[in-house]
């Protein structure tokens, strides 16, 4: 459902001006009442705006499901990303297990000499790497890290639900956000967690504008 | 929005007959085309079904707001519950650590000789473990892992946006869904990758919705 522009115009009225009655929203917008009939009856049956005999219009603070759905869904990877946390490959197991609980991050980036991203490594490889192995100290991340092009990545202008279909069906943590023209320069990444907290914050925000 | 039953009835009238004439569908119902009149009005103008001018009404799929809104968040926690895997207070780190691999899940919850459930470990707790201990093969789960009252839980009849806000703030991987009358009593789990999925899957299948 796309409203109209003065079915727009018409609801920033009534949120202003609560309760208000039809003829006051007509003069507002120098238009006659009758003009406007069906405009407020579209309002009123889609429940966006309440009708209340003898008191006005009032604003049920109700949103429409497209703009609910593009909020949601079709929301860029860049909004929402966050800066990754970069080790070099030489680091050590044990360093970069050090790394992984001072950032309190849920994964790795690992860049070679050059800068360039050239693996990554998760919780679950850190831990399997320090079950089958007695020299974490010493052992280079690089041993364990998955490599490309095994890695699933992700432009920044891509939309949140494509991230998230990525990482349900490769079952990772999470995507590297990477230069459209370069997969080695990774600039954020985009992880489950961030994904799951944008849902949810976006799910109270609404049930909030609900109750107001 | 609510659609009342006959706005329902029409929408299936014409889901099953598209394209199809007012006439046919007031025939249908048993009704006059005026009495029709406004519910094919509000469903036109909501954009639910299309009018197409010496063609009929089709259905366009899309859905409505509180629909989409109540699908995504308000469904009850058991409807995405999933099974644990439980271990016994006395398994060693190590083997815990291989039942996480055998399992292939990010969370164990660990129970006493009663099979009540007295904590968990998630796979920071466990890479933590390894970390900070050499006797990883003799060291019972008990000494490691998150204990009462230190667990969120939730009951199953809990919507999953109040499981995902309890995720979210307290920073875990997963809830143990418990009992109502005894929270000893796990019956289920819900993970932060359980509700992504959730999600994702259902934009996906709005989106497909739309474009049918």
């Amino acid at each position: 459902m796309e409203l109209s522009v003065r079915q727009k115009k018409i609801i920033e009225i009534v949120k202003d001006n609560e309760p208000i009655s039809g003829d006051k929203i007509a003069k507002q917008l120098g238009l006659t009442k009758p003009t406007l009939r069906q405009d407020l009856s579209l309002l009123t049956m889609t429940g966006i705006l309440d009708a209340r005999p003898k008191v006005g219009y009032i604003y049920s603070g109700q949103t429409i499901e497209p703009l609910l759905y593009e909020k949601l869904f079709y929301l860029k990877v860049k909004e929402i990303m966050v800066p990754p946390v970069f080790i070099k490959h030489t680091t050590s197991i044990q360093d970069a297990i050090t790394d992984l609980f001072m950032h309190d991050t849920g994964s790795l980036y690992v860049i070679d000499d050059d800068a360039d991203f050239v693996g990554l490594v998760s919780r679950k490889d850190l831990l399997r790497a320090t079950l089958n192995n007695s020299a974490i100290g010493t052992t280079p991340i690089a041993m364990v890290m998955s490599r490309m092009p095994n890695i699933i990545s992700i432009s920044a202008d891509e939309r949140v639900i494509d991230a998230g279909y990525l990482i349900m069906n490769h079952q990772v943590d999470s995507l590297p956000v990477v230069e459209k023209q370069d997969s080695s320069k990774v600039i954020g990444k985009i992880s489950k967690s961030k994904l799951m907290n944008h849902f949810i914050a976006s799910g109270y925000d609404m049930e909030k504008n609900k109750e107001q």
